[in-house]
């Protein structure tokens, strides 16, 4: 359910090299080119073009990217040419150095990877930054959210869809009690959480569901303005229904006056090549209108452009 | 610094099967030509023996060697032929499952892998049972034994080198200052323990033992009864000096009257293709007798025999 559209007979990467040189050439960037090539490549084919760049002409391609463009555009098309396993380690890099809370950014990386995606970011953060991720997340935070988010980025879930539903039952429970006595940060709450396999947390909060008369969400929304509570329901939101997690990003990266843009850029490079057409279709459900005209009426230029490109827009 | 020995010419995995039916045939079975052919090959080389038994013999070569012995041989066997990671991934599931402390035993697992040995238990283990390592480690330890081994389990230490000795400085304060107050559980404290790379980690107990005269071990034997405090001891030896730490595992399994094979076993199988040689170079120092005597001592027969080849007695 990737949004990426790779063109039918895709070029060679030496082409796509020799393309992104012309674009460079001169006074001026041909932007349309740049997006022409590297937004409708994938994963696997943006490392060719960067190995085959670097072999070819000495340079980092990414570094050549920074001198040619700026901005929202540049960053979009830095992360989005960037490795997934590379973009999701420089994400948490920063997350980890910004002084306002964006643990949440951490959370969201941490839950919606697959276990074998999250362990490449950690191998990934090991050659970048010469540290661990748990290593880095555990120093920069402290309390409550140092207590989640530790485990969920040293997690390696089991991925099987086998539910275990005496278990189900046993922790729905523990859960409703934990939740009952507003223990927000109980251990056992905190176990579940962040090892259980996300089939089995998926058979627990149905249960709690059913058992409970409430969703688990519902009943950690007693107070809205609690910071904790709002990152505890992003947490299930994540492992539970990403897709709707990520509708609801973008929503509060477009709604209003201004834009986010660091959010928007990041679920668009994130997801494209993942689940963007579920997302689109979640935004297009919620907001009663398409994703790709919402962006079109908040954004512009070649930021506007490269967006629309990597959630399908137009042809490849 | 293995202690296995391998022939200089390694007989094909087709031969070696060919040798172990030999061995299994008619009443009785052939123990000696068992350990001549299972106690001299490498993890690869057993691997392979077993995908060529089972392709040609429609067997499984554990379970066949199950029939065929029994005991403590059996034991050593059949955790010496596992491939390691399947070997740890056992050995944490059955500590999982005892009554007893075994807590020690995972935390050995967990500190004295390599992190990429410690991930491939990861995955051997859910593959073999279904679920992650740290959702059942979380599951059967309780109170401050589990808020250091799920951490332990779940890490991904960096390897490299580097060393930040400003970052040692303060951090021996931290912890100096934990351990003087008492607060052997503080979260700092773990933290530090179990996201550091051992490189770091070692130079923060140097500059510990030089700042403040005590090595940080001898500082956390204030009651000698205490399990927790024994319990940090160990960590801090797997993680900085793991062969004293598997010496000091082999002695007190071996000395006194009767043996704790468990214990024996699992040293050996677990380091004859690693540190072996260390191990037994301290061994022979702490206790003025060689590991080799001291088995041969303690132990008969084919049990005997099997850890004698594997610590690397004898011709291969």
């Amino acid at each position: 359910m990737a949004s990426l559209k790779i063109p039918a007979s895709v070029p060679s990467p030496a082409e796509d090299c020799e393309q992104l040189t012309k674009a460079f050439a001169g006074w001026g960037t041909n932007e349309a080119l740049v997006i022409k090539v590297l937004a409708h490549r994938n994963a696997e084919q943006r490392k060719s073009i960067c190995e085959i760049y670097a072999a070819t002409f000495g340079k980092d391609l990414l570094k050549d990217l920074e001198k040619e463009v700026s901005g929202d555009f540049e960053r979009a098309l830095l992360l989005w040419t960037l490795c997934p396993a590379e973009r999701d380690a420089l994400l948490v890099n920063e997350a980890t150095k910004m002084l306002t809370a964006s643990n949440w950014i951490i959370m969201e990386i941490a839950c919606t990877r697959s276990s074998h995606d999250l362990f490449m970011v950690r191998q990934a953060y090991h050659s970048r930054y010469k540290r661990s991720i748990e290593e880095d997340v555990a120093y920069h935070t402290t309390g409550d959210f140092r207590k989640l988010l530790v485990p969920l980025v040293s997690s390696f879930r089991y991925e099987g869809d086998e539910v275990n539903m005496t278990l189900a039952k046993s922790e729905a429970k523990i859960l409703h009690e934990k939740i009952s006595d507003q223990a927000y940060n109980n251990e056992e709450l905190i176990r579940i959480l962040s090892t259980r396999s996300k089939s089995q947390l998926n058979a627990t909060l149905n249960h709690y569901n059913n058992q409970f008369g409430n969703s688990i969400n519902k009943d950690l929304k007693t107070d809205p303005t609690n910071e904790y509570l709002t990152f505890l329901r992003r947490i299930i939101k994540c492992l539970t229904c990403p897709e709707k997690y990520f509708e609801k990003v973008l929503r509060y990266a477009i709604k209003g006056l201004g834009t986010d843009e660091r959010a928007l850029t990041r679920v668009v490079a994130t997801r494209a090549e993942v689940d963007m057409e579920r997302i689109k279709e979640e935004y297009h459900r919620r907001n009663s209108v398409p994703l790709d005209r919402a962006i079109a009426g908040d954004t512009s230029g070649d930021y506007e452009k490269v967006l629309l490109a990597l959630i399908g827009h137009g042809d490849a």
